[in-house]
């Protein structure tokens, strides 16, 4: 690869709002061929169930079973995994499940009613669903702490199955990722993947219960197939590449910047790192650093091609206008790399993790800080969250009149519901006035 | 029309599950015109804005006019249409608008955060969407309580613009309509409706600025944009037809189960009403009830025609085989019309808002109970939540380490990065390292 080059843009820059709107635009593409052939995998399964999982499985995975069943990993091959990882790595995943769980836990939303002055009880009831399916990569992009960020909220929001589905390449399973799913208390296991795999925990199979809710990371036979049942179950975000925006005031070392800019960039081709920065001087050395660095990370030739392609080191006037920048762009993960980051916080209202202070590397929040790592994307922080324990909760309406009530509000009803012509609702309502009131 | 027939069912019966399977399959047929002509209109919009708009209003809505300004509604229009609706009707809207604040008051999720044993803080920061859209139906399916349901959340949610729009089909608006919008804080309003419409709001035009978040009901043509533009912007449920589930014990007067079970029927031709009680002699009297009211309807066709196809009156063994029964259907909205709802509710697990008790009739809740009446239909009640104040929040987790904590978690980091083979992640936490530790 011939030397990085390195986008610098300026708010001064005559067109600047174009500029930033072309670096930022990313479209989910939507390919017909890919939308055509996940329909047709959905419909199949919903059919077929068991049988049509075994030959997609066969099919793109190169895994032949004689049953489904045989697709379940068994408790003897979990605690292999255990067994096989080292004290330090159990310890890791098992100090960032501790950390996960206690942050989740300040998220469970407990149930509340109330009484009006007529007696009448309002309220919400709220509670887990009954099932839950958590989507796992496999191959190259398994990764251990997704495994984690997903099943916690679940089983902190009391799921009480969590089923887990990781397509197995050629029968490889990744021991890492399995000791995860022991750790943060998966209940079930499939080694299945692709369309079919959430065309499975949609609809059900003979073998796979049905789901209620699928969340987790894929590729884009996945994100496509999680967007059609959408519906059916419930779905977390389909995520765009990830992005991290970092706003220094040009005090912090430009290696720690740089490195974290690059950590985003090792992602993917399609990650996008951004640095707003009022020191000119100081965007100037996080280049060099960039420069510097890139060649020697292991995974150098993706975080070029992301850097080159996405990446912007963007002078600003001062905080209060990267402040503004940060809200237009709503990022995935937001560093404020400065000395008083409280100071700044009031003024960013869009972003789906902020990361406070020179000390707060992004990646710390990716595995154990206790936040979880799957965030809204591509602008979607403007009105989406964090996964969370909320995601796993379900609220009921309580609606408990007394007599003196249904008859005090049945009156009000009663007008309503004639004014939209709609008398069923109006007489039901009118039963239960008091006549004598 | 000839004598009403109203299925009649037991969990007693050979097949009863399957037949119960069949009684509420409804599957939302994905029509590939429709999904064309959305496509068309959406891309349409986000290209030619105003211009197309005020194009398709023509076509579609037969209202001309020279700019989008002119198809915004004039404060001047506003309070005509408060002067003009009857002084029962305003009152019976700001009772309503008040007892629908009040409740959601309750729903706001307010910002938290909390310090570990190393000083880092953690949390969560809560806030409003910048901007939401409120779409809502017009014509004949103009209901103000729907505009009241939408708008309030919003606005407890403190969301500083909820922008509305309504189709005007030859100029013709609601003032019902308009009174509810002036009550409920709607800001600004523009006649118009459609695909073109859920365009506008999802990616702006010159006049009309784009919104974050997009709810409220509409037909085959909105919701299907609607679902389009998830992604762009959030997005409510897609609403499938209203059902109610009854549980009786058989001592509340058949009539007003009857009415009850009416009041969904005449929504619309696939609205649901299903009746459960152990008592086959309360059956057979609410069967009665419904043969003598149905005709007396203003809407008795679309009602008759909605009971006779998909209504039934089915014999549970118990209150108990009724909840577990309801918890599979999972409905919009339950009544449970029995002596002591509360001790049934613990069985209860999934339903959009549960009407508890004899006086508790659905109706109250479309109205003025409070609690919000858009609700997850076709048994989303299992993943899915009443619109509510939370669905205008979103939330960014706030982490910020010490340079103590950042020293320990960097260690855990890196294992786990490591361990992913991401070594950028790896580097950047380990820069935070302290070495002499």
């Amino acid at each position: 690869m011939s030397e990085l080059k390195i986008r610098r843009m300026s708010t001064a820059d005559a067109g600047f709002d174009e500029a930033l709107g072309k670096l930022l635009a990313w479209d989910a593409a939507t390919d017909t061929q890919v939308s055509d052939s996940v329909r047709a995998i959905l419909a199949d399964v919903r059919v077929r169930g068991d049988r049509a999982l075994l030959e997609y499985t066969e099919r793109f995975d190169h895994l032949s079973a004689g049953s489904v069943n045989d697709l379940e990993v068994s408790a003897q091959r979990m605690a292999e995994a255990l067994a096989r990882i080292t004290p330090a790595q159990r310890d890791a995943l098992e100090c960032a499940a501790q950390r996960i769980r206690l942050y989740h836990d300040k998220q469970v939303q407990a149930s509340w009613q109330f009484e009006d002055e007529d007696g009448t009880v309002l309220g919400q009831q709220v509670g887990p669903v009954d099932r839950a399916g958590i989507y796992v990569p496999g191959g190259k992009a398994a990764y251990p702490s997704s495994v984690l960020m997903n099943v916690i909220p679940a089983k902190v929001a009391g799921v009480p199955e969590v089923i887990m589905v990781v397509p197995a390449p050629g029968g490889e399973l990744n021991d890492l990722v399995l000791a995860a799913a022991s750790i943060g208390g998966v209940d079930r296991i499939f080694t299945l993947g692709g369309a079919q795999a959430v065309a499975a925990l949609a609809y059900g199979t003979e073998t796979i219960p049905a789901v209620d809710k699928i969340v987790g990371p894929g590729n884009i036979y996945v994100a496509t197939a999680k967007k059609e049942v959408f519906g059916v179950v419930g779905i977390d975000m389909v995520a765009g590449p990830s992005e991290i925006l970092v706003i220094c005031d040009g005090e912090t070392p430009p290696d720690w910047i740089a490195m974290d800019l690059l950590s985003q960039a090792e992602h993917d081709e399609q990650a996008q790192s951004i640095l707003l920065s009022p020191s000119a001087g100081f965007l100037d050395a996080v280049e060099e650093s960039l420069m510097r660095l890139t060649p020697t990370l292991e995974r150098s030739a993706i975080a070029s091609q992301s850097i080159q392609d996405r990446a912007a080191l963007i002078q600003v006037a001062d905080l209060d206008e990267a402040a503004r920048i940060s809200n237009r762009i709503a990022p995935e993960h937001l560093e404020v790399s400065v000395d008083d980051p409280s100071a700044l916080l009031p003024k960013l209202r869009h972003a789906g993790a902020i990361f406070l202070g020179r000390y707060t590397a992004e990646a710390l929040g990716d595995y154990c800080a206790g936040p979880n790592h799957v965030l809204p994307t591509s602008g979607t922080a403007r009105f989406s969250s964090p996964l969370g324990v909320y995601d796993f909760q379900k609220r009921s309406s309580l609606i408990g009149f007394t007599s003196v009530g249904a008859s005090r509000m049945g009156k009000v009803a009663s007008v309503l519901a004639r004014g939209e012509g709609l008398t069923a609702h109006a007489r039901s309502a009118e039963y239960r006035i008091i006549d004598d009131e």
